[in-house]
């Protein structure tokens, strides 16, 4: 196995904003959909980076997202909004909600706007971190496809329904959150089925409903805390339905098309996100905040580990890790992706 | 060993209420300290339930807690408030917050209120539930003294910085989580050590920062996930401690004084809370969010089981199972709580 071939961000975002629009989608919203998968990739998340263009231009093509959306927000009091994704790319119509939980934060104290009629997201971090670069706390909910399985639970009934939160430090790079409810995505099981690799205990169930690590035998997902603590996993993931799905007029997580009848364009998927921003000077103050976070931060970097070479590390310091990485020497893309692409290492 | 006894609330409400006003509390304050005690007994949260009067009377007593607190709000924007809790019983200062947060939800669409300089609380979901029977969707988040460790941490540095949610559901009871984001409380360890029994795997850590299984060598707790995914729950303390404490100007968990030395006066913890309302309304609707909730709920039950005997559940519902039972045979009791109560069967 060789090393995958390395490219810069640019030659990347050029390479996906020519597929995106070949596909059908407006330049404008095909940029947004570029900076979300170029969020993912840059900061090493690559099950949300460049990977994903196949899928979202078969999307296009397919149907099951919207090439002509006609989105629309509408402010419904001092500090809420609804936004309306009309099934569009929904990279576009997240960083533009989030622009408006912002905008309301900045005269209300905080910003809550749901999305409806949306469509996968991606990694939800990217849209909490515009808004942390701006000075404030931003946390991102979407719900998504059946995949996890209730405690106790034989079948799939929520999504993975990441959690995505950002916070500005000074001094440093935002703390930066983005974790599925569940303890591994689908994908994991894929990867492992391929590698002949066997799952951690109490991630994933069998056809019966039991406890599997046999990733061949894997059929669904268990929520994060496994057989014993997984009722947590599962009640985080309904506070994630609940908030992005049930209070915007999106599908729940139970009742939503598979992924992969919206990528064939056998049904549409009515996913539902909220964003929420919330001003630090409105409560103990932007400086005292910022400072705040850098003495939890050196607390946190300083504690003891089990381990003396690994450290105990934040929410985010793996990713901007690999930011620094990747900034200096170029992001991997697997094969298919390359050819996907049309990109060869000449091309650079 | 015999069952313990069983008491009505009004009893233990009364005996309750008597108690912590010979500890000192204002009659008013501990009128809402018996309400969260009661909130936690009915739904069968004995570790948060009168068990803990002793607790109480003990912060009162010794100075842990503030005997007569000057409490005050501050509005800082359309949507979002500062609380100053100077140190008293946190139940009284919570249920006040939460009541500030749900009149800016009813003008701005969403209220947040922070909390410092605040005491323990027990259990969120008591400030979250009158909300939600209100109609609103309300979140309640709180700091604690340092208890579980990060991920690959050996001490502990995060509290157990519990989540609590309720939400409104058209013809039932609201659903209702209450969760610490660890996977056991510390309690559970000493319970075990008593009982002589076995932890689970991957829920505390020994002296050097290793898994034990064996009670006795448990020193702190591992955050919701485990060994492998330790990450989840430890980020999830971190949004807590960024929420509840980072934003009010309270103490961040590892820097809080530890719950004994509150309780025996010779330190005070500035514990830090969040209250969050979310107007329904405002969003998708009250009457389509309450029947959107009731689906979802019908949905989560009507889904099959490992087990055809053991239906997956939501949170709430074993809470509201309890209610029920309690309301009918009343509240069980240990015997060093009724001792500390001056209660005895007969007094009934």
């Amino acid at each position: 196995m060789t090393d995958p071939n390395r490219y810069a961000a640019p030659i990347l975002a050029r390479a996906c904003q020519k597929r995106l629009e070949q596909a059908g989608a407006a330049p404008q919203d095909a940029a947004q959909t570029v900076r979300a998968l170029l969020h993912g990739s840059m900061l090493g998340t690559d099950s949300h980076g460049v990977r994903l263009i196949g899928y979202y231009a078969d999307m296009l093509e397919n149907g099951g997202v919207n090439r002509h959306p006609d989105r629309h927000f509408v402010r419904t009091a001092p500090a809420t909004g609804r936004y309306d994704a009309d099934f569009g790319l929904a990279h576009a119509a997240s960083y533009d909600a989030m622009d408006h939980a912002v905008a309301l934060a900045r005269q209300s104290g905080i910003g809550a706007v749901t999305v409806h009629r949306s469509t996968h997201y991606g990694a939800g971090g990217a849209y909490a971190l515009p808004a942390a670069e701006q000075g404030f706390v931003a946390l991102v909910l979407s719900n998504s496809d059946p995949a996890v399985a209730l405690a106790g639970g034989r079948g799939a009934f929520h999504g993975t329904n990441p959690i995505a939160m950002a916070a500005p430090v000074r001094g440093r790079r935002p703390w930066l959150l983005d974790m599925a409810t569940s303890s591994i995505p689908f994908n994991r099981v894929k990867l492992f089925r391929s590698l002949g690799l066997t799952l951690d205990p109490d991630v994933a169930l069998d056809e019966e409903g039991h406890p599997t690590r046999d990733a061949h035998r894997a059929r669904v997902l268990q929520p994060l805390g496994g057989t014993a603590f997984g009722h947590k996993g599962a009640a985080l993931a309904g506070v994630v339905t609940i908030l992005s799905a049930i209070l915007s007029g999106a599908d729940p997580d139970p009742v939503m098309a598979s992924t992969s009848d919206a990528q064939t364009g056998r049904a549409r998927q009515n996913v539902g996100h909220i964003m929420l921003a919330i001003d630090p000077a409105r409560f103990i103050g932007q400086e005292a905040f910022e400072s705040e976070m850098d003495r939890y931060l050196a607390l946190l970097h300083e504690s003891p580990g089990t381990e003396a070479a690994h450290p105990p590390r934040a929410p985010g310091d793996i990713e901007w890790a690999h930011f620094d990485a990747r900034s200096e020497h170029g992001i991997p893309v697997d094969p298919d992706t390359e050819r996907f692409l049309g990109l060869s290492p000449r091309s650079e």
